[in-house]
């Protein structure tokens, strides 16, 4: 496994020795990952947490890159001294991953020593911001693909190798069936999916015989790229030319692959030559630039798209390529209590929330999802009674649950150092987070203007906000 | 080193398993990597080579990985006995890092085994399509900082840990002083930056402490962040405090970073406070959500800022997320003769240049770069005579250079298998970056509406593409 300690801001480091120099190393504070509403996140899906936990354990600094920490003349003796026995010993609370969740909830809560809080934020963040973005855009793509499966085909387009790697590894959590990158594949016991390129074609004398030898050794797979030279004119003709002659052997050819184009109204031709010509159950798979609104006006045109391979805009979760992700402190253990921490700011949604929090969702009897919660982690509820909560800005907005159940999304995974949680294999993943996105209505989902989904916070940890509030406004006069 | 051999898309593999199948595996293939033309890639920085020679020199088939592979059940024996023994035989040329190039310019080109040219296109691409795509943004950054330094600071945002290493490496290339990132300030031998983070001053009672106590640690890196509370009102006044006390003792505070709020304004207002206190000396660095259109409109603004840290939207290249570089097949030895291929299309733009080739930058009398000339690698020139080139569409568009001199841009990297490439270390690709970028003038890199530099192709090139053409639209009918 790499080692990834050094992989974090500068800062981080100088913090840390300067929190030794003045004696506050020790003290325990609480950091929260969450994210903002911006335009395409309305909602993510949590991914990443695997690769974070083995970041947490594999933490420990070799003696080169302690070497090469001293060679920057910054740091003091003790920061080196606390350096060779480091291990983190604090304790991480996180939410799932495929799970749903929306701005503002705390992704991942680390309670530990400052110094230690300080060093994990920069590899939590660029771990955990990445894979949800991701995945978040898969499930878009996917929820726009409708029946039709969506392979992952980024790889040479993702912003590096672990782009490619991780990224299909998120694709697969946000719904996808597959994807062409073999080392995820491996990695991950994931399917793996392709067949063939333009050079395939172009490496033989003609399309006709490019495809025919293909289809002679993958007989079980014969799924054809027809855009190398004309699709309607050469590549469909030929490659039914190709499925007759399997056919008459008794094998069952695949489809065929448009990778340019017009993509509704050639699926929508090919369709018609591939029907006509008798094989109706060859499938069509198409490529090339596609996202979620192309998916959403490719199915308005009616296209005839069976299979989707979906690259760049992917695995670069092209129109909000970071998620934007902040780990912010919300406790700090002062004088033998925690005391709650807030960072101010002019606009109200930029206000952190103080404490050590947790979220509830809120069920519905029909098992539906109707609205979470932001408590605090020592509250308490009972849902034999009614609920009420209240949007945390506009408070006049108001919603009571009678008939109804509550679930803690968040999980322990490390205890004072220790890890308690065992992360599940990828595909019990992909299924949890189809289950999950299968607990909200489409409105809260849909492309286009979805219906906000209440994310409000508890009447403790509201009015814990609001006192910190007017004690700092009352500070700055 | 990690084995990245199987960072590959599936179809690499099926095909050179039916490449070996139909017996055409050993046949020599020509594939160019090159970039089309899109908004905000008008040109383009080199990068990523030395991590694309690494990959190809490591590439190598673990046993695990081979046993991966049959447990596909796709692939026949032929193809695990090549895997055993595999190594890159072949030749790769490319354009050095830190070159400009633009949009169809061959940037890398591998003269192989068919079977083998295929497994390396995922990687490659992937690599350099990365590297080179943040050194562009990294540069179009710099350019519009003039002359304010500009550090890295994106790794929390970046797309996985790979993205962050390697994204931090091409900003250095196309210009960033520094980065914040540890791990690859250590690897690339490159400047650290950074100072404090918000929670450093949240973990003191007070702002002015937490001040007082970071000028202690760092007396000679005194950078001091003062929008945790209130910039104007609260920080900058804070800082000022902790300045006066630091030149009593004879020290030199280094400044001030803003994060937040109307940076043009907020750096005007500063400026004048720490003028007015007597910190001419004292500098502002601004960061917070920046890109080359923010930079643009603060100098506009007249805004002081001395120093950028830019984060989000360098390390994801937030405007074009992709470079979307291809490779393509343009050569292919047949009955002992290369044969020329294309890849045709609809689109005039998009139909590839065949052959084997190189690209020549012709320069003036003044040492600056008039044109690029995209020429077969057989082809020579007598700089001795005037040179005529064209527009390769508007071929009524000519140019001609009476005193001029030529440049290939292209280096041998592999021959046969061996690499004849030492990469130099990252400080003097950046340095020879910044010789290549002071080639041109100003008119072709600005932000908003670039003069079109010329890219032409050769007579000879030109010549072979039109037959090519006129041959297949005959054959299509």
């Amino acid at each position: 496994m790499r080692n990834l300690t050094l992989l974090t801001d500068l800062y981080q480091l100088t913090m840390m020795n300067a929190y030794l120099e003045t004696g506050k190393h020790e003290t325990m504070a609480n950091f929260d990952i969450f994210f903002r509403e911006k335009e395409h996140l309305e909602y993510a899906v949590c991914a990443g947490l695997e690769q974070a936990v083995e970041y947490i354990e594999n933490l420990h600094f070799e003696k080169d890159e302690i070497d090469y920490l001293r060679s920057l003349g910054l740091f003091g003796e003790k920061f080196f001294k606390t350096l060779e026995n480091f291990r983190f010993t604090g304790s991480i609370t996180a939410i799932r991953e495929g799970e749903i969740v929306f701005p503002g909830e705390p992704l991942l809560t680390v309670t530990a020593p400052l110094y230690q809080a300080q060093l994990v934020e920069t590899a939590l963040l660029n771990i955990i911001n990445h894979q949800t973005l991701i995945a978040t855009k898969a499930m878009k793509i996917c929820n726009e693909a409708k029946n039709a499966a969506v392979m992952e085909f980024g790889l040479r387009r993702a912003q590096g190798p672990d782009a490619g790697i991780y990224g299909a590894r998120a694709a697969i959590i946000g719904g996808c069936a597959s994807t062409s990158n073999v080392l995820t594949a491996k990695m991950y016991d994931i399917p793996c999916s392709g067949t063939h390129a333009h050079s395939w074609v172009m490496s033989f004398d003609s399309e006709l015989e490019a495809f025919r030898a293909y289809a002679e050794i993958y007989p079980e797979n014969t799924l054809l790229l027809v855009d190398t030279y004309d699709t309607l004119k050469s590549g469909v003709p030929n490659a039914i030319k190709v499925f007759d002659e399997m056919k008459a052997k008794g094998l069952k050819p695949k489809g065929i692959r448009l990778d340019s184009g017009d993509l509704a109204y050639l699926s929508k031709k090919a369709r018609k030559m591939l029907d006509e010509a008798g094989h109706s159950d060859c499938i069509i798979c198409a490529s090339g630039d596609i996202d979620e609104y192309i998916l959403s006006s490719l199915n308005q045109q009616g296209a005839k798209i069976d299979l989707y391979g979906i690259g760049t805009k992917l695995i670069t979760s092209s129109l909000t390529p970071a998620l934007g992700g902040v780990y912010k402190m919300s406790c700090l253990y002062e004088n033998g209590n925690w005391v709650p921490k807030m960072k101010f700011s002019d606009t109200v949604e930029k206000i952190t929330n103080p404490g050590i929090k947790t979220t509830y969702r809120i069920y519905g009897e029909d098992g539906m999802a109707k609205a979470d919660l932001i408590a605090l982690r020592s509250e308490t509820f009972d849902v034999s009674k009614p609920l009420t909560i209240f949007h945390p800005v506009e408070t006049w907005k108001k919603t009571t649950f009678e008939k109804y159940t509550m679930r803690n999304l968040m999980t322990e995974i490390f205890v004072e150092g220790e890890r308690v949680y065992k992360c599940p294999p990828l595909k019990e993943v992909a299924a949890f987070a189809k289950e999950r996105r299968a607990e909200f209505w489409e409105e809260y989902t849909r492309l286009v203007n979805p219906h906000k989904y209440k994310v409000d916070l508890s009447n403790e940890l509201y009015d814990l906000k609001k006192q910190l509030t007017y004690l700092s406004a009352r500070e700055r006069g």
